[in-house]
């Protein structure tokens, strides 16, 4: 058993090393955006290719620990949310690829738009966080309070959105940076439904209780 | 071993039948579009609902079959690859939903605007069905050949994301009905990527290779 526990702590190390990355990469794909500043494309992407390293070192752990031997209930409940979560932050880390690609066209056609897309990304980057968190203490509740935030931020998309598209209907000129834009918020967004996902998976780890489709989802 | 072979092909012909839906998913999404009819939103989202119980069900399935008893190692590769497929059908059943609002905003606001989304739309979906082919025939050759033909939805989104761009820069009506098209196209191609996705599960299903991120994602 000792090999087995050393595997699971091992994997939560990961886990945690990953969020961190993945969080990150969120701040920084809205640098330029954000702060005016040069794209910061090329240390996203460097993070996400280690990203994508250590989304398949996990899997490898996951496979192991499941072939190893019979886990009892929880730790396998524990690995198959850990397989779960760990193929969500990859996939969070090719959105903020995304993202910070159109940043980056924004930076180079000159285009100062000021939008709130930038507290889309705290959101999105707390989010995942407070879920991996969430996952870390085995803490249902704190779940349960991610699954309730996303509301806040399908507002805020809304309404940048509407903004972006007042925009494009006035000036001509803006047509490209605020489609850029709302490909941004809109791929921000879904890295908040991915942190959703992943409390999804904490609450049933805990409980036992599956809590997905228990609403409609209406994003877009 | 009665009762494990017993889930397993219980296992294979329902992600065969929930495929069978997601396919259906994605044709209704765009009729709308494609040929002027009234909207299948009301189709698709009940669709919907049956893609996320079927995906509940089998998730159920995956975990009896891994806690039931140790599957040795190409079973353990099967149910694994099952299990994701099965989130990855779910996830396009989601994508097909958002394609019907758009197609059914546009026909509320009476835009006829011609485009190849309705091509994308059956690209995606033979994709689909190509990739859960290969599964159900563990054929690595068809999941590599799925993995190809992303590059021609890649081309295709470019085109129709240009000239919905430029028909926007012309004239400020037309830019609700080609934001709801980007969308579409946008989300069309994402379910395509599911679709390579679904094949890089089968081939390490296959041939325990792991043929991720060995091509840079520039999708957004």
């Amino acid at each position: 058993m000792r090999h087995f526990d050393e595997l699971l702590n091992d994997l939560r190390n990961r886990l945690v090393a990953m969020s961190g990355l993945v969080q990150a990469a969120i701040r920084e794909s809205v640098r330029a955006l954000a702060e005016g500043e040069d794209s910061d494309l090329k240390t996203v992407r460097d993070r996400e290719a280690e990203i994508n390293r250590m989304e398949l070192e996990i899997d490898g752990i996951t496979t192991e620990l499941l072939a190893l031997e019979q886990p009892v209930a929880s730790d396998l409940r524990f690995i198959t949310a850990a397989g779960k979560i760990n193929n969500i932050l990859e996939r969070i880390g090719d959105l903020a690829v995304n993202v910070a690609e159109r940043s980056e066209s924004l930076f180079r056609h000159h285009a100062k738009i000021r939008t709130d897309v930038p507290i889309l990304a705290e959101l999105a980057e707390s989010m995942v966080k407070r879920a991996l968190d969430a996952f870390i203490n085995k803490d249902a509740n704190e779940a349960r309070a991610v699954l309730l935030s996303d509301d806040a931020i399908d507002e805020l998309r809304d309404s940048v959105f509407n903004e972006l598209i007042g925009r494009m209907k006035k000036n001509a000129q803006s047509v490209q940076p605020c489609v850029d834009l709302m490909f941004a918020a809109r791929n921000l967004e879904r890295m908040a439904d991915h942190a959703t996902n992943i409390a999804e998976a904490v609450v049933f780890m805990v409980e036992g209780v599956d809590v997905r489709h228990h609403h409609v989802q209406v994003a877009n």
